[in-house]
């Protein structure tokens, strides 16, 4: 059956892919993944379905509009088609490209949201990114962009001023810097922070203190 | 064994659990559950288990020590303990306050992440939420809070000067003081809005349009 399943196949844990993603994942006759994707659940897939590797989780814009085509050419061709995507398709992800394009190019797609590495990494490491009578407010940050911008143009003030939980998707040598920036623009010190690495693997590790703390640890 | 597992189940649709969810789901002795959680997702609980229904996801503050002590209790009996709630277990849900009440209570008990409501809805409603190129924040909002809070304590201006996307959990009749006080703090009128309605549910209806057509919509 011609259609192209994103399927967001959640953090890392292969067991928090949801159960219509892995029903979709299973009927492939090709599963386009990212390498971010649990390889543990490529064994859902049948034996015989074909399994391309299409690298990072951001890819390039010229390897973004391959892998577009690719979705769109094997569903033409009549074939059932996975795309795997690390957490959600819709979340800091270039799912939104690939539902446009095969859109516009009249492919009968289907989204199936998956859990977000913002929401499940805290989860893992014990912190409830929201409590009663705390913040009424829950704002993710992209640490960068792939885009050619090379930092995310953010309102640091505003960011700084809403007074709720702040996830940050950083890699390694953006955690100092996302930490001083809210310190700098008037969050307070004070305030509770933790850094988690490897979040939802065997290998994760978290720190947590105050933002100040924190943002001292992370720079030893 | 005695734990409690604190699952989310996802927005509506039964296929949205994950494979962990539905596993830890499966072996459990007593499941207790919210009254938004899908029902179909009972069948997968075993025929024995007791099946608990404890009302809404934003119980009063005396129903959740209730809750709280009830799983404990069934814990300490020796019981497998699934807690099933809507979307995810910490965000703006009361995951945070079973999670801290069996840690200080020394009940085992272990988190698995469900898709947020605010995910999934814009996510069948074709929608994405985030966007190569597009704003580098993403703001879950709580439209109302149930613990005597009559509204969400908000810094409207910094929400507004935000140049992300802002999903907020509403009512049907805080719509459009949302989309009003947005307005009135600076938020662009012709920046895109959409309103979902039972959202990934059969009975989903979306409204799409400027965010000045759709608070005007919405109010006829």
């Amino acid at each position: 059956m011609s259609i192209v399943y994103l399927i967001g196949a959640g953090p890392g844990d292969p067991g928090l892919i949801t159960v219509r993603g892995l029903q979709c994942l299973a009927s492939a006759d090709v599963v386009l993944y990212d390498h971010l994707v649990p390889p543990r659940l490529l064994q859902h897939a049948r034996t015989a379905a074909e399994k391309i590797d299409v690298g990072t989780a951001a890819p390039q814009p010229l390897e973004q509009e391959a892998i577009c085509y690719l979705l769109a050419e094997k569903a033409r061709e009549g074939k059932t088609v996975a795309r795997l995507k690390w957490g959600d398709p819709f979340v800091f992800d270039r799912g939104g490209n690939e539902a446009l394009f095969l859109h516009e190019q009249g492919v009968r797609f289907e989204v199936i949201p998956g859990i977000p590495v913002g929401v499940a990494v805290p989860g893992y490491a014990g912190v409830p990114i929201t409590y009663p009578g705390g913040g009424d407010t829950l704002t993710f940050v992209r640490g960068h962009e792939d885009d050619g911008k090379s930092r995310a143009a953010i309102d640091w003030t505003s960011l700084a001023r809403l007074d709720g939980t702040i996830v940050c998707y950083a890699g390694p040598d953006q955690v100092a810097p996302f930490l001083s920036a809210l310190v700098s623009h008037g969050r307070p010190p004070d305030d509770s922070a933790v850094v988690v690495y490897d979040g939802t693997l065997p290998t994760q590790q978290t720190m947590a203190g105050t933002l100040k703390e924190v943002a001292s640890d992370v720079q030893k």
